[in-house]
């Protein structure tokens, strides 16, 4: 059965042996909520063959929950805390470093948490940039704004030794690391070299890709924000489309490797005739192709909406290049490389069609998170440092099945998260669009 | 252990004999997606024992995953639908009937359907109600917008026999009933008085409850929607009571048997000092009760934020009806309840206090539905006419784990969803208030 | 001729002798801007007999343009300046208090600005309110947020002996006060308790109404942010009229003296079927009534929505009042009248209808302001301070004729602003709505 | 003095011998609003020296104010409306066409109007655009959205002669053209053709430009609602810029010949270092050219916002396109000129600067307008219709001073609206950005 191979076993620095200064309780029925227990794991796999079956579990396959011990590793006076973000920018970040912050201080009573500055080169002397304090006030409300106060860059990830060197440096002992795939093999480098040198550092990752495209995590936080701000292109798209003579409308959005955004635009759109996602091949040229279908859509409505993940069509993007070398760049660009087709295409058939391309970008991946996420980005938040204190590391804080979890390092990072083009999402983005396979032969 | 003696077998009116008319595929990678298959099923009860266990899992207790079937039971020209919605208003009613409309007549080529007006009301020929066709032309762009364009009312569930009588002069043979917990209590009655009748009519629940208090639903639609603007009034709370001397907010919210908006609404929101809900019971007055902690933070910060479910502490609103006689119906209301005794207590201390209460009420309810829940609606709507083709019957759509089910109503309407006192949700929410617990020894 | 017996002339603490520390021209055509002339004036009465007419007009009938002077009267190493808001909340009140911080430390070297806490109160010396020193630091991104960082209370403006005391022992040369009607009459007392001492000081009025009902002044800032905040609730008791069995939606709205906001609302929702504002009586009851006329609209549309400003039919409730001598504080409210009347005329009929009341007050008033005022708070805080800065005091910052202008205090207080009943405004309200005279023979 | 040369006589149809249907007033103070009157009228040059003053107003020189006649000219039930919209979308056409057609329909009981689709296309036989029919129900709830239900298109404004024959095919003797500058111009060919061939129609402009470009009217429709999307790309740009290391954020926004949207978004979002337009030419390079004062601001604080109106620096883009035969096309973008300028400079100067460009374009002309731009679409439309019931033609309908107004065509058509660089907009763009004379030498 699928998933049975999974190791969701959490290294741990020690035994738990503080006593938590959380006041919840154990008791079931007093009214006040109750520590997190170890007694219970979440099964990965839900699907199951219908029938009497019999099911051998191991502990290894279930995933251990998440929230505060009763007992913890680390005496909070002894805590010295740091957290940094990575990679482009996503809704949400300034929501988990407030929440971190907060749940260090007014929880555990901690008091020194640094935030170290644009990414993995805050770590690295050669850039010379200083640290920042943060505290309770410094993040005050900074969870209703976009962005990341700490500032943020891509790359480094593959410098582990020299960031173990600053974070020993700093006497650090404790470190959220926010940010995507590339930045989580990093953080998993990073524990490696840390244990390796007999470091007592919680290693704790907080997933984020706007793109949705990280395993074992259900969604990943501004990813609902991402999709709330897209619809507004695609709208704009739709209204341009419908109210010129011939209108198509092109969107271009955020996703290169899963096409998750314009899935869910479209769906939540309702006006979008075709979504193109990396997932998901198609064809140009040929009677079933995507000119072809384009063009029996406009010649039945007179108008068409198309949202392209910027990571479609890649295959026939590496096509033409080779074909034409001297125009690489401009062809590196699926939204442009579709506006010209299409524009070429109906120009050919002597239509005179308007054609009008957004391209958002930005406008998405610096908006404030919307409610939802701000309660996940703050939930991933308070549920990170709980992990922290009781001595996990090297872990993922994450949401399966609506249940805050922890999550390998090493069995995140094993794998992206796809749009299964024979899985519901995508039945229904067909049954929301009305496109057919766009295939030729 | 628990969930272990659910019975989630799904009705059905006979063997499904008719190919379905929709082009999806059986075929694993052929990058068209494919009709939902009955081998799997989803195990209801997530949590194991961490240890090697071994599971017995019956077939009943498996739940039945949604999607379109390659057999369908209904000859798609034979089938006359209708759709109903009851009880109070819930952002997205709009969406649900839009996508129910869309894919019985662009999927499945469904020409009949009708809407009833005003819920259950429209069955009853007492009220003389017209009924309305329903086509994709009617139902444009209707999931925009707030409200629902078939009309809405309360009761009248329990009038199964007229309802069926109705049903059966209309020839309806599919009925789309959407709306709450009573509602559905109506639609099994609606249900077995049709097979007592021996009518072959699928009645498919749509699980709708502003408040999220309905079980076997991971969240009900609108609820994300609704807590987004309950966000707006706390902001406004909060900024009046920061900005005047010893202010104080309190915000009345939705909520009668079940806290989520009040809950949800704290943690988005990270500025409300005070929850009270439902689910957890508390004193008004002694040393540890809600005034004197009231108290505590005014005299720590000088201004206070709390957040009221309409329905908490009804407790102490009976003790004080069987008091005051002649007073009852203005204390029926926790909001001008909690008022009164806090400006009486602060008043009592020569405290000079500015209490602003907002009750934001309709404003709430009547917004149009968010993106995410856009999204949800209309995959709710999608899979309940699936289920409904498939030839089952007496089930709720819903998702759960993420992913969209069938759920028998006797089941789904034999408990309520409620906020449990010792979990992890009212554990981040004490985390995010910082609020004891307030009861008098 | 209207307007003609005005007396524009603007106060002034002195000749200006120093040279502006800006650096705009006096010369047109180099593309630079230029500083503010005192050559041109504005005509205060733009509408004219049409005919061939000579017109006669003297120098105070002319109002003063603001903007920033060549010559100035202050030394900004001298100005020790302070700032002050009274009343209620507004939208755009940190936007104010954020410009005039910005032009007074960026653009004159300005370095000492106080901000006095809680209105008038925080100079007395009685509540003990310590002062906040103002930086662009402190009002950083202020700008975007509601309430006001200073705090706000009403009240107080009749103490100007001791506020002058307490402005005297502050060594304040220049005091901005942000406020309405009664607010400004404070100023101008404090004003002339300044001159009667002869302090040089500049004091200047921001005027503040979110009810827009100050002369002089074309909107008042925060206005329009009202009333797009208000239109939610309107559409709110749209949807809930619409979607019930003979639904009625009733929405109170801010406006004690002045229906401004009622009749915008109206303007910009266009689903409003009656407005109810206080500068037209109507009469309840009657065959020409409002009842009477509510009746007919629900006759013929089977729904309807109504919107009262709170100062509306305040004559009826005083007659209540007389009537019913216990119950007077229950009936002080305009929308809990309206609401039982309604009740009772449709519940004697035995219609049974289905009102929903919606009271949106606090949510409106604490907005964040949307980004015309914000423009508009801004550039009111920047002229403020040129007009300071040049000398000019007991002037209000102002703009008609989309011009920033200076008016005198003693002119500005002495009337407010009326829907003029026969004006065009009202016209087009009428035309929107629909409704008739609402009032008995 | 300016603006006494202008003539602001508007022209007639006939004589108004019919009465109009409307129910207003003729008498102060009944409290029934009153009819327009024609006794006075609004002077357009209301800056007058400072001084005692002998001012000669001649009749033409004085604005006719906009409303409804008690005597109108036409008869209603003769009446055969068409409206037509042109040019680009702007938020606020379908407003305009709803209230339209709800004047007169609802308050002057005409029956017949017409949609023409496509702008002037529709009215040209070789486009074979079929008409619609409008009427209170097909424009319902049309304000709330974007674009415009009768569709657009550019052009085609000098085929007047067939124009003028379609309209006497459809016998329409009353049309109102929404449009900009080159429209208007096509409706004064319109409007002379039909004079010509003693046609008594009315051709009324409704002002269109999403730019503000149009003189004689205060601020055109749609403008403000265009400020507030451009905003939020504003904001993106200036968190992308803060957030990354050494970031430069650059958005171009519309306005071709005029820079209005730019400098408002400025005014609005506060966050702008530079903003580049139209009216104020800039020099590139040399040491007080845009490139060394974007590098000065860049070593002062490490970031930079830039707005640049689209028609900002031509002459630049004239120059470069000259030297650089082969890549005209790509060098027509003031954004990519700018971004890839931006980055040559620093590139040659070895700073690793992180340069985000974004083009926010179609997003923000196709919003749906705010409530004041529904408000004003509204009376806009209200007031197009009771002048061309009063036998006015030839006129647009406008607001100046608060006052709608009819301006004469010839008039409006004669000159654009620019930003004064001597004024005081200008004036308070450069305190708001701090931004020096970007001129080399």
């Amino acid at each position: 059965m699928p998933g049975t191979n999974y190791d969701f076993t959490i290294k741990t620095l020690g035994r738990c042996t503080v006593n938590s200064p959380l006041s919840f309780s154990t008791t079931q029925g007093d009214y006040v909520a109750n520590y997190a227990s170890d007694e219970r794991g979440i099964i990965y796999n839900i699907q199951l063959p219908r029938g009497d079956i019999n099911l051998d579990i191991k502990k290894h396959q279930l995933v251990e929950k998440a929230g505060p011990r009763q007992e913890i590793y680390f005496d909070p006076a002894k805590v010295n805390a740091a957290v940094v973000t990575c990679g482009g920018l996503c809704p949400g970040l300034n929501a988990v470093i407030r929440s971190i912050t907060h749940t260090l201080f007014y929880s555990y009573g901690v008091k020194r948490l640094t935030g170290i500055q644009y990414g993995y080169r805050g770590f690295l002397p050669e850039f010379g940039l200083p640290t920042v304090n943060l505290t309770p006030e410094t993040v005050d409300d900074i969870h209703t704004k976009g962005g990341t106060i700490l500032g943020s860059s891509r790359g480094h990830g593959d410098r582990a030794r020299e960031i173990v060197d600053a974070v020993e440096r700093m006497n650090i002992n404790m470190l959220f690391i926010i940010g995507g795939d590339g930045t989580q093999k990093g953080s998993l480098d990073i524990s490696r070299e840390a244990e390796k040198r007999n470091l007592n550092i919680s290693v704790v990752g907080i997933p984020k890709t706007i793109d949705n495209d990280l395993s074992f995590i259900e969604r990943s936080f501004g990813f609902e924000t991402a999709v709330s701000k897209a619809i507004d292109a695609v709208a704009a798209a739709h209204i341009e489309a419908k109210d010129a003579c011939m209108g198509v409308g092109l969107v271009k959005l955020m996703g290169r490797e899963s096409g998750f955004i314009a899935a869910h635009t479209a769906l939540a759109s309702q006006d979008v005739n075709f979504v193109l996602v990396p997932e998901v091949p198609f064809s140009l040229k040929g009677e079933k192709g995507f000119l072809a279908t384009l063009e029996k859509r406009m010649k039945y409505k007179d108008h068409a909406v198309i949202v392209a993940a910027e990571g479609a069509g890649q295959d026939l993007l590496e096509a033409e290049k080779s074909k034409d070398a001297s125009g690489n760049r401009r062809l590196a660009d699926i939204g442009i490389y579709l506006k010209e087709n299409i524009e070429e295409h109906f120009s050919s058939k002597n239509w005179d069609i308007n054609l009008k391309f957004i391209d958002p970008s930005y406008i998405i991946r610096s908006a404030p998170p919307n409610p939802n996420d701000t309660i996940y980005c703050s939930r991933l938040g308070d549920n990170a440092v709980h992990g922290a204190m009781a001595g996990r590391t090297e872990f993922l804080i994450s949401m399966i099945y609506n249940t805050y979890v922890h999550i390998p390092i090493p069995l995140a990072t094993s794998k992206r998260n796809y749009i299964d083009p024979d899985g519901p999402l995508w039945r229904d983005v067909l049954s929301a669009t009305g496109q057919p396979r766009l295939m030729q032969g």
